[in-house]
C-alpha cells in the first residue's frame, strides 16, 4: 500500500542511547516502515543513533552515518524533529533533555527516575518552550497506561490507582509462593533467568515501583509527590511464612503501588500487600505488570501486560514517536494534569492511612499472651477480625527450661497505621513478644 | 483553576438520543465543566439534546432551549461542532449520521449495529467530507479498547484479539457455573436484576459480541467482515453439564469473540469456548468485559472493565467528545486502518480453523462404543487428548431391555473444524450414539 502522503517529507528521529530498548526501537523503525508511515501520516526516518562506544556490537545494521557518539549531532541537527531520549539515570540525562528541548525537539523518553526526580523542571520547561515530553515507556512497559490516564479516561477524575509496577518483584513473589522458595532462593533464580539484575536493589526495595507510581500520580491527580515522602517498603525482607499465612487466609502477597483519594486527601504507598485470591491483581503472575484504575465516571478498569523488556518497551516508545510525528502529542501535552498549581490534593500522612492489616508476632507459647495482645490492640482502637495460632511443634513443654515461641497471626478490622504504631510501642514492653513484628496492609 | 484558554469560544455539542447513555453523557457535561474544559482546551457546552418525546421525564435538568424533538436543530445549527449520535438501530440512524456528516459535524457514536452494518459507507463518507466518526463507546463500554487498538498500540500489527464482549452472556455463564443454575434459571435472574433485557436474543445468541468483534477486527486488521460470514454461536443452547465437565477438566466456559492471524489468514468466530482456569479471561466474572490483544511488538496485553451501563458508556462517549474538541480525533481518524483496500487478509473458512476441541456425545453404555468413536476420530485425523466417561447411575444393566445412555466427553489434540465435521457424518451412522453432539473450541 503506498504511503498516503507521498508529498510529506519524512519525520526525522534521533535516538540517544542504543541499549536494549534503543536497539528495539531502531529495529521496529527498520522493520515496519510502511506500517509506521501509514499510522503517523508520513514516513519516519532514523536519522541518528547516539552511543557511547562506537565499537560495541549491537546486533543491528544501521545505514551509514546514523551511528555516532556525539549527542550534539542530534541536538544541533535542525532536521531532527523527534528525539528519543533513552539515557539512564539523572545526570547527564537531565542536561541532555534540557538541551534537546531548548533546541526545539519534541522528546520521547523512558527514563522514570529522571521524570520522578526532575519532572517539575522538565515538564514546565518543555511547556514554556512549546515542546512536548512523551513518556509512555516510563511506566509499565508495554501497557499503554499513560495514554489511558492522560487521554482515554479524560472524562474521569481517577480516584484510585492500585498496581503491580515492578516485574522483578512480582516474579520473585510468584516463585516464592509457587515453589516454596525463600526470598534469597527466588532472587537467585530470577537473576539466573535475567528477570533480576546483578544488583537488584532498586527493584526489590520498592524504589522502581515508587518512581512509576509517582509519575502516574502526577498525571492522575496533579500531585508531585517526592519519593522520600511516601511510605515505601520492598519485598527484600519478606518471610516465606507470611506468604503461607496469607494463603491460609485466602490472600496472595503482592508488591502494590497505591494512590487513592480518601476524603479529599491522597493516600499513597508502595508495600507488600495482601490481595484476596481470585481478584485481578492476585492473579498476575511472573514478570507481568497490572494496573487497576478507578474513575469517578467509568468505575473500575484493569490493564495488564509485560511491564518491561526490550520489545514491550519499544512498543511504547514507538507509539509515542507516532503520536508526536502525527501531532497528537502536541495537542495533548499542554492539557495533561502535570501542572496543577496549587496541587489539588495533599498527601495523607502515613499515620492516618485507614485500612485492614495483617500482623504477625513471634510470641512465647504460654498462657495469657494472646489476651495481652488483644487488650493492647483493643485499647488502641484496633479490632481483631481473625487469628491464626498453630500448635507449637512440641506443645508439651510444661516444666521445660526453654520456652517455645510461636507465630501469632492477626487480621484486623479497619484501623489506622497510627493506631498500629501506637499499639506497637505498648507491645514492645511485653517480654513474651519478640521482634520482628510484621505488618502488611490488606487491599480493598 | 481557570480555563487555560478563556479566549477560546466553547465547543458546542448536540446530543441526538437522550436515553440511558445520552442522559449519562449530559450529566457528565453538566457536573464537570471545569475538568472537561481543562482537558479539551476549551469549554464544552451542551447546546441541544434531541428526544422523540419531549414530555418524558429523564431525571436531568437542562437549560431552557436545550431539549428539542427536532434532529434538524442539530443538523442545521452551524455553531454545533460535535454531534453525539446515540440513535439505536440502523434506520433512521444511518440517515441521521449521514445528514450530520454532510452538515459538517464531527460525530461521536455508540451504535455498534450501525457501524457493523453500514461502516463501509459511513466511514468512507466521513473521510471524503473531511469529517470524523469516533466510536469508543461502541465496543466494550468503559474499556478504552478503540483508542488502544487505533492509537496506543500503533507500533504493532495486532495478531490476535480474544475477548469477552457481551456482559449479559458472561453474567449468565458466571451464575450457571457458580450456582449450578440452568441457562433458563440464570437468564431469568439476569432479567430480574437488569443484566438482561426482556428480549435477550441479540445478547445471548452472540450477535452483540459479533458486532463488536467486527468493529475491532476492522480497526485491527483492516478487514470488514460481514456478520453472516463468521461462525457465531451464543450461550442460549448451553447445557449445564458441559460447564461441569469443563470444570472437571480445569476449564471455564466463556463466550469468546476471537479474531487472529494464522498463516496470513484471519480466523474469526464467536462461540462458547473452554478457557483454562486461572488465566485472565477465565477470571472475568459477572457483567464485566475483557479483551486480550496480542501485538507483534508488545506481546500479550489485557484490558478489562465494565462493558456496558450508563456511566461507563458515558465515560467513553465523553472521552471521544474531548478528543474531538481538542482536535486529536481529526488527526487520528484518517490514519486508522478502516480503509485498507484491498483488505490485507482474508477470512479463513470455518472448516480450516485449527484448534483443540471439547466434544460431548450421548452414547449407549455398551461395549465397543468408545472404540468405535476413537476409530472414527482417528480416521479423520483427530487425536484424543483426554476422555471423561463416568459410570452410569445404574451400571449393572446386563440383560436389561433398556439400554442406559451416558455422556462421553472427549478433549482432542489440535485438529480442524473440517475434520470434526467429517467425523460427525461418520459418527451419525452409529446407532449407539445419539444426538446432540456438543462441540466447543478450547482457547490457546
Amino acid at each position: 500500500m503506498p504511503d498516503r502522503n507521498p508529498s510529506l517529507p519524512p519525520a526525522r528521529v534521533g535516538i540517544i542511547g542504543l541499549g536494549t530498548v534503543g536497539t528495539g526501537v531502531a529495529r521496529v523503525l527498520q522493520q515496519h516502515p510502511e506500517r509506521l508511515a501509514r499510522r503517523a501520516g508520513r514516513p519516519i526516518e532514523l536519522r541518528r543513533a547516539v552511543v557511547r562506544d562506537l565499537n560495541k556490537s549491537r546486533g543491528i545494521e544501521l545505514a551509514p552515518g546514523v551511528l555516532t557518539d556525539q549527542v550534539d549531532s542530534v541536538v544541533n541537527d535542525p532536521e531532527i524533529d523527534v528525539a528519543v531520549h533513552l539515557v539512564g539515570g539523572v545526570h547527564p540525562a537531565r542536561e541532555i533533555m534540557l538541551a534537546l528541548l531548548e533546541a526545539g525537539k519534541d522528546v520521547v523518553t523512558a527514563n522514570k527516575a529522571l521524570l520522578c526526580e526532575c519532572g517539575d523542571e522538565l515538564f514546565a520547561r518543555a511547556r514554556a518552550l512549546g515542546r512536548t515530553i512523551a513518556f509512555e515507556a516510563a511506566v509499565a512497559g508495554g501497557i499503554p497506561i499513560i495514554a489511558t490516564v492522560g487521554q482515554c479516561l479524560a472524562a474521569n477524575q481517577i480516584t484510585s490507582i492500585s498496581a503491580i509496577l515492578n516485574g522483578t518483584s512480582n516474579y520473585i513473589l510468584t516463585q516464592m509462593a509457587r515453589e516454596n522458595w525463600s526470598y534469597a532462593q527466588a532472587l537467585r533464580r530470577a537473576q539466573d533467568l535475567g528477570f533480576a539484575e546483578e544488583d537488584p536493589t532498586l527493584d526489590v526495595d520498592g524504589t522502581d515501583a515508587a518512581q512509576k507510581l509517582i509519575i502516574l500520580t502526577r498525571l492522575a491527580f496533579g500531585v508531585n509527590a517526592r519519593i522520600e515522602n511516601l511510605h515505601r517498603q520492598g519485598i527484600d525482607r519478606l518471610d516465606l511464612s507470611d506468604l503461607a499465612y496469607a494463603a491460609e487466609l485466602g490472600y496472595t502477597v503482592k508488591l502494590l503501588a497505591v494512590s487513592r483519594l480518601v476524603d479529599g486527601q491522597l493516600e499513597m504507598y508502595v508495600q507488600p500487600t495482601l490481595v484476596r485470591k481470585q481478584t485481578p491483581l492476585a492473579e498476575i503472575h511472573g514478570a507481568f505488570n497490572a494496573i487497576g484504575l478507578m474513575g469517578d465516571v467509568v468505575g473500575q478498569t484493569w490493564y495488564s501486560g509485560p511491564g518491561a523488556g526490550q520489545m514491550p518497551t519499544a512498543s511504547a516508545v514507538v507509539a509515542d514517536i507516532i503520536d508526536t510525528v502525527a501531532g497528537r502529542t502536541q495537542l495533548n501535552y499542554p492539557r495533561l494534569e502535570l501542572w496543577r498549581d496549587p496541587p489539588p490534593y495533599t498527601l495523607q500522612p502515613r499515620e492516618k492511612i485507614v485500612g485492614r492489616f495483617y500482623l504477625r508476632f513471634q510470641v512465647q507459647d504460654q498462657p495469657h499472651v494472646l489476651a495481652d495482645i488483644a487488650d493492647i490492640l483493643g485499647r488502641n482502637n484496633i479490632s481483631i477480625a481473625s487469628v491464626i495460632q498453630h500448635e507449637a511443634p512440641e506443645s508439651n513443654h510444661a516444666g521445660s527450661a526453654t520456652v517455645t515461641t510461636v507465630p501469632l497471626v492477626i487480621m484486623t478490622h479497619r484501623t489506622t497505621e497510627g493506631n498500629l504504631q501506637a499499639a506497637e510501642v505498648d507491645l514492645a514492653k511485653i517480654p513474651a513478644i519478640s521482634p520482628p513484628h510484621v505488618r502488611m496492609p490488606v487491599a480493598g
